[in-house]
Order: C-alpha cells, then sequence, then structure tokens
C-alpha cells in the first residue's frame, strides 16, 4: 500500500463536439435521457478543448469548483449529478472487490478547476466539452474504469459524444434508467483525414434561449419534434453512419445541412417559437447552397447548433476557395483580430465566375471570425504534474 | 331577344384573404390541388382589393389581359386555365338548355384589365384576390352562375377563398379530378364584428422564393411538411372551425400562430431551405409574445405568409395599446408617409409597465407602416358603368 499523500490530483483535457444529427429533446429531464440517437463529430483540442484538474484530499473540508478562475456553486443540480454518479460507481468497483489503486475515502472532497482555451462569447457550447473532462478527471482521481456516458450525460446530454474522438453516436437507448443511452465510437479521428471543420463566428447581441428550456418547451408544445424523433431521425443514423464510414462527402453534407435544419425547424414549431438562426445564419446558408450551385456538387456543408454560429464542413482541398467566399460576402472589419484562426488555410483568390455566383449581399463583419480545425481525439490525460489547474494547496494556481 | 350589343363588360372586385391555417404544397401540380384544407380571413375591400373588367365582343380579335395598365401575356398557363374553365363551364349551362342571358357567342373573345388598389411593392400576395375578381368577372360576362372555386383554383389555388367574405375553409377533397375541392364560407363577415387586421409591412430588398416554386420543392424535400398535412391539420381545421364559431380569440389566435410557425418550419426543412420570415419579422413574434405575456392571456396574433410581412389579428379595444406598442418598437421613420394607413386607430400612449415588458430592441423603420383593417365581404359586382377598366373600344381606359 503506497503512503497516503495529502492530495490526488489528475488534469485531463477534452474536445468539444459538433452534431450533425442533432439531439434536441429528452424523454426524461432527470437522467437526460434522449428522445432520439444523435452523431457527432469531435474537434481537435489543438483548436477547442476544456482543461480540468480534480483533486482529493482529506483535509478538504467541501466539494468546491472553480470555471475560469472564478468558484461557482458546486450545489447546482447538474454538477450534483455528476459527483453523485461517480462516487457511486466509484464504491460499485470497490465493493466488487477490484484492486484499490488510490487509497483515499472516498468520502474525500474534491476541488475541481476548469477552463476552456476559447472565448466563452464566441458563443461555442463549451458544456459538452466541459462535462465530458469534469467525468473523465473525477473517474481518473477515483479510479474508475467504466463507461463514463452515464456520468457525462447526467451533466448535459452532449457531453458523452465529448468522451471519444472522431465520429461519435449517442444511442438513445430503451430502458427506463438510461443504463443503455451510451456513446460509442462509429468511426476514429484517423479515419477521414482530409475533413476540415471551419467554425464561423456570428456576431450577436441577441440574448438566446438556452438549449435545456428550449428543448423541454419544445418536446412539450412541437407536433413535429416527436415525429422527426420517431420516423425521421432512425434512418438518417443509419445513412449518416454510412456516409461517415464510406467518406461518402455529397451525402455527408447533404444529410448534415437538412439535420441542422429540421432541428431548427422543430425550435420554430416550438409555441413560443424558438429562434437561434439570425441573418447573417440565414446568409451563410445561402452562401453554402450558391457555393454548392457553383461547383454542382456540395463541397461545403452548413450545421447550427443552438445560437447562430455556423460549423462548416469541408475538405481539405476546398477549405481555401470557401474562406475566400467567406470573406467576400462578409468583408472583415479592420478590428486587427485575425480574421483566421487555427489550422492555415492558403489564401487564394476568388474566381471571378465564383465571385458572380455568389448571390449574397456583403455583410461587413457579420462574421467575426473564422476558426478552422479538424476532427480529433477525445479526452487526454496531462502527464506532467505543471499542467494542474490548481495548486498543492487545493487552490486554483495564479493564471501564468 | 336583345339587340345584339357590340361589347359587354363587367366590373368586379374581389378581396384578399389570410389563411390563419396554412396552405402549403400541392397533390396535384396542374389541377392545383392541395395537400391539406386549408382557412381563411377575407380582408376588408376598403383597404385592399383587386378590380377587374371583363369584355367580350365579336370584334376583339384575340384574348388581351391589362395588369395595372401594363399589358401582360395573356398565353401564361395559369391563365389560360382559368379561360379554359370558365367556357367548359358556359359551354356546359347551355347545353344543359339553361336560358342564355348573353346571346354571345362563346368563341368571342375576351379583354380583361385588372387593378389592385395597393402598391405590389407593399408585397402582400395579390394573386389570390386577382384570380377571384377575375373568375367573378369572367362568370358575369359569360353569364355562368355555378360554382367558380374551380375557374379561381386553377389561377391559384388561395383564390378561390377569396370568392367569399368572412371566414372560408377550401376543403382539399379526395377526388383525382378535384371536383371536390371548394371553398365554402365558415361565418360570414358579419360574425365577428370586434374582429381586426393590422398588416405590418416589413422593409425588404431581399428576393423571396415565389410560393408556386416553394411548395413544390417542400413537397419534393420536407418530410415534416407530409406529416404536417396529414397528421396535424385535420384537427387543426376543425379547432379553428370552432374557434371561429365560438368567437374564441385565445384559441383562434394561438392556433393562428402555431399554425403559422408550422408552415415557416416546414420552409426551413424544405431542402435547400427557404426563409421568408426575416429578423424584422423575428421581432414581431417577439413583440406579439411579449405583448400577450404581460397581459396574462392571448391578446394580439400573428401570422406570416410567403413573405416578411405580419399580420395581426386583435380585437377592437386592444388595436390602440398594440399600434403604440409597434410605433415603440419599430419607431417610424420620418419620411412624410402616414405610418398609419386604413381604419383609424385611436393614439394612445403606452403604459410604463408595457414598454418595460417589451424586451424588443428598437429598430428604426423596421415597419415601414401599418394598414388597418377587418373582416370583410366577399366579390362585388360594380353597376355604375363608369367603374368598367375598359372603354367602349376594349381598350383600357387612361388612369384618371
Amino acid at each position: 500500500m503506497a503512503p497516503e499523500k495529502p492530495l490526488v490530483a489528475v488534469t485531463c483535457t477534452a474536445p468539444v463536439n459538433i452534431a450533425v444529427i442533432k439531439y434536441w429533446g429528452k424523454r426524461d429531464e432527470d437522467l437526460i435521457l434522449p428522445i432520439n440517437s444523435s452523431l457527432s463529430v469531435t474537434l481537435h483540442q489543438d483548436q477547442l478543448k476544456t482543461t480540468t484538474t480534480a483533486a482529493i484530499s482529506k483535509d478538504f473540508t467541501e466539494d468546491r469548483i472553480w470555471l475560469n478562475g472564478r468558484e461557482e456553486d458546486v450545489g447546482q443540480p447538474r454538477l450534483q449529478a455528476c459527483l453523485r454518479e461517480i462516487r457511486r460507481l466509484a464504491r460499485k468497483r470497490r465493493s466488487a472487490g477490484d484492486e484499490d489503486p488510490l487509497p483515499l475515502s472516498l468520502s474525500y472532497k474534491v476541488h475541481i478547476a476548469s477552463v476552456n482555451n476559447f472565448p466563452t462569447a464566441a458563443g461555442l457550447a463549451s458544456s459538452a466539452a466541459g462535462y465530458a473532462c469534469l467525468a473523465y478527471a473525477l473517474a481518473r482521481v477515483y479510479g474508475v474504469e467504466s463507461d463514463l456516458s452515464e456520468v457525462a450525460r447526467r451533466g448535459s446530454g452532449s457531453a458523452c459524444r465529448s468522451l471519444y474522438g472522431g465520429f461519435v453516436e449517442w444511442q438513445m437507448g430503451e430502458r427506463a434508467d438510461g443504463k443503455d443511452s451510451i456513446a460509442r465510437q462509429v468511426a476514429p479521428e484517423s479515419h477521414w483525414p482530409e475533413l476540415r471543420v471551419l467554425i464561423l463566428v456570428v456576431s450577436t447581441e441577441k440574448k438566446l434561449m438556452g438549449s435545456t428550456a428550449g428543448m423541454q418547451t419544445s418536446v412539450e408544445t412541437s407536433s413535429l419534434l416527436r415525429f422527426r424523433a420517431e420516423s425521421v431521425v432512425p434512418a438518417r443514423m443509419a445513412e449518416m453512419t454510412r456516409c461517415v464510414q464510406e467518406r461518402d462527402f455529397q451525402g455527408f453534407g447533404q444529410l448534415t445541412m437538412k439535420d441542422s435544419n429540421q432541428f431548427h425547424a422543430t425550435c420554430l414549431d416550438t409555441f413560443p417559437p424558438i429562434s437561434y438562426l439570425s441573418d447573417t445564419s440565414r446568409r451563410i446558408v445561402q452562401l453554402v447552397h450558391c457555393f454548392n450551385a457553383h461547383h454542382g456538387q456540395t463541397k461545403v456543408a452548413y450545421t447550427f447548433d443552438a445560437g447562430p454560429n455556423a460549423v462548416v464542413f469541408t475538405l481539405e482541398d476546398t477549405a481555401p476557395e470557401f474562406v475566400a467566399a467567406v470573406r467576400q460576402c462578409f468583408p472583415p472589419e479592420s478590428n486587427g483580430d485575425k480574421f483566421l484562426k487555427g489550422l492555415p488555410v492558403r489564401p487564394i483568390p476568388l474566381s471571378d465566375e465564383l465571385k458572380a455566383a455568389l448571390d449574397v449581399d456583403p455583410t461587413p463583419g457579420g462574421v467575426k471570425y473564422i476558426i478552422a480545425t479538424q476532427v480529433g481525439p477525445g479526452p487526454q490525460i496531462l502527464d506532467d504534474p505543471q499542467a494542474h489547474l490548481l495548486g498543492p494547496d487545493g487552490l486554483p494556481k495564479p493564471a501564468a
């Protein structure tokens, strides 16, 4: 038995994921069980990631959490559900007689610190990466090795999809207790190396309805949503899986756009109606369809979550031309910031033919900037103790 | 037998109608048979009407048509279908041995002139009033007395609903030949005298997809549309009929908004997606929901057709407060035009409570103007020969 250490800390990172078959609506609000399966692409952590340190110590008197350097209420129900679930799994493992790698009492309190490497202001859903990272870090610190879908899901439904890299499905499951509502990798991150992801961050001042309240209202009021979940999504899951497996970009792109549109259609069918798309979002939609029409094939595809930002899929060789088209339709405002962040995309001039084909009114500043990224791996453990966000005293280190 | 006259002219007017259960999608493109029934409110012709003169003469060498003073191609298929259908009905009547009121050969050519009393620029669908007026005028000049649903419908589906005043349903029918796809009055214009209609004309420069092409694409690509038509609309038709009959404004208003939203949801589910609502449209939606939430009941209700203009229903005693709220959220630009047209609406100040409750960013000029109107009667014959738009020579009179 190892000598008892005053503090055990684990630091992990986890990715953002973007659904191409959308999750919208729960059949169980408490267990966070969805009304349909969904499928997502895991984005690369070089561009977007959450880093979380979890530390346990007999000296801690209470559970505490810091998000982006600010202490938050640890009592919030979603967080409590994650903590309860991970401790339950840890107890279960011990009672099953497994070797106990960490000689720490399960009653020890935990300190958690978490930061994102992207601005919250970007309006990118960070809760999926956040709860996946939390689940992963807690599992390591408590020595849990079982499937973490339920731990992450209890924090935020789509978080279970951020537990894997590549292409991930969240199977809705059938059981009332949710034990079969789990995430599973469809294909690893190495499967489709040419695939590129461009996040078009759109200006917005509008307060948006949160997705938890939004999907609850949709389930209660939209007759189209139930039909979608029961009669449309199952076939789409099968078709999307095929497109991914065969690297069929045409099929992948078209179905991605159709499913995004149908999700937003069910939001509009909600009462009162929910609108996440702005006029700029709609201009991006128009730009993508113009671009594809010009080429006579689906070379780019958009998807929108519960906000106006577009996530655009394309292949490596098309990225330069599409970025040039975005610059043409949304001339960057000269605010000193870089318009293109993340992976480099070769600047090229737009052909006169394409310029003429882009039937979109130029909207200066409509797109604030682009983050270029690609498909990436699942959560990672950082071995370097320097990476810990909590110091030996269990409190957040001062920001470097 | 009356002495043969060189020219017989009839002049009629017909109203615009606005659907509260929407028509979107045909099951037969040629016969213009819808995939679901619809229900509309006929607007008063004091504010919005089409006037049409039809004249026949043995001296005319060809069919001709003038719209708003400009000669148009008489060969367009929809117009030809109306002419064929009215002549078929006239022949049928004569062969049935009915008395022949007009001793004119059916082979005589017709001249048609039609004008709207509202600017086309307002973006208000004028085809329904136009084809209803055409059907009505042609029927009078050719002595046809049977149901004109088919004649009007062949011009523009929703035109058959403009053949009646008050509240009108267009029964989809079941027959392949469309003989049972007819309009029918649900309640006359006198039924609900307190009902007011405010048309919020919204600024737009955007080219919109025409409804004919739009609904065809929707039928081909939206899986939600078929479900709506088959599984949602039948119950809504029954419920809307009840609301009208019982003058239940709460029910009427809520269902009107839900059905408008669902129609636009199916447009968004179309591929490529169709967006008729602009950001200003969405601000009007938000304004209406804020207004109703403030009052704790549905006092106003919006509906949108294939464009960004809102048609708002309310009761007489609420109109002044809602108009004041619109002025607050969309401060009129001082361009010299009247902001409020049509029926007078008493100006009142907005209460501080309501002002605070209106969580809508003010958008100066977002609403260009309001047309205040009410429920009105069906097509009318103008007996005064001065009203004819065609002179004794069968050509349009010079505009007065």
